[in-house]
């Protein structure tokens, strides 16, 4: 069975939301950030990069959410989370997934996280002053240029839906106004009323239940 | 025809080194950062991000190194850039190019863009002094956990060990000994010995000579 290494409030979501689509048999375990156990031993044995989430298989660890996500829509062909047939389509998934991992996840990761790129505290301060515009900034040109609707890819559902909406989770925290990218928004407001999303959500606040067989 | 947009000294290497190892029929479209080409109306028509590598298909624009490589492997076959028949190993190999371009790539980055996360030079400062440090752990952890030997992947050469080669290109400016990486040190003597490696070197230079038939 396949386990998920996660915490609250993470990109970790993304990967809860893909199993729950899937339909998958999973189970999750928590690592508690509060109290450092992302960087002790036992979970530096699962992955050594010490971050959420890390995908146990039977075949070994997988991390890294663009990876997991495809991994995950590769085992479970049947819920139709990529365009797998198609290499061009698929291209274009990867793309999107790879600009909210390494742009828009990097801009948001400035307002907590400034530590791994400096120092000191007056740098810290430096990237939070500048998160609402950079982030703000990602959000504009997903909705100007990436966002086929209703879906991110168009008329199909993807993994690029279950990770767009993490991030946007967290818009308001960053200093984001929702109304200055409606589209967004409005992906947000449809994602929130999928089963799977609530049943992820769910999961993810410690209150899952088994899904329906 | 295939074309990418690059620029010299860029990740775009990354992807010309895949084009070069399968053999692939393509242009190079060189985008002038020097004069800012990268944010004009005609090339933001091509990437609306301002960024290389774009590659140019039938079919339209595929952006993002780990986009790109997977669809190159993908389009591709014969070369066998990617285990594309195994998922659990192709998902191996998209957490290396994942890692690459979010964690390793973006460490690089601040020693150079920190206007994309910040405003004030101090703060620009500040990243660049973490940069040797941030960038040599990042070099460390992959010799330590992620590196097979001789190739990224373990036996099999992959998308992974020019994407690689192109971040360890750039070593000695972060900052980061190559006598502290030995293993990464040797893997990039191994790949600059590859002809497909040499022939992408000469093509970023604009030295570009039509590959052997």
């Amino acid at each position: 069975m396949l386990k998920l290494y996660y915490a609250p409030d993470t990109i970790a979501l993304a990967s809860i939301i893909a199993l729950e689509e899937a339909g998958a048999d999973y189970a999750l375990g928590r690592v508690d950030f509060a109290r450092g156990e992302q960087r002790g031993g036992p979970y530096l044995a699962i992955n050594p990069k010490a971050r959420v989430p890390a995908l146990e298989t039977e075949r070994g660890i997988l991390t890294e959410t663009p990876a997991i996500l495809l991994y995950l829509a590769q085992r479970f062909p049947a819920a139709r989370l990529a365009p797998l047939d198609d290499p061009f389509e698929l291209a274009r998934l990867q793309a999107f997934n790879s600009y909210l991992c390494a742009t828009l996840h990097i801009a948001h990761s400035h307002r907590m996280r400034g530590s791994r790129w400096a120092d000191d505290e007056a740098a810290f301060a430096a990237m939070r002053r500048k998160v609402p515009q950079s982030v703000g900034e990602c959000f504009a040109l997903i909705e100007r240029a990436h966002f086929g609707g209703p879906w991110v890819l168009g008329a199909d559902y993807s993994l690029a839906d279950g990770y767009l909406f993490t991030l946007a989770q967290w818009m308001e925290a960053d200093g984001v106004d929702p109304a200055a990218v409606p589209i967004i928004a409005g992906h947000r407001r449809r994602m929130a009323e999928r089963p799977a999303v609530q049943r992820a959500l769910a999961a993810e606040r410690g209150e899952r239940r088994l899904a329906p067989a």
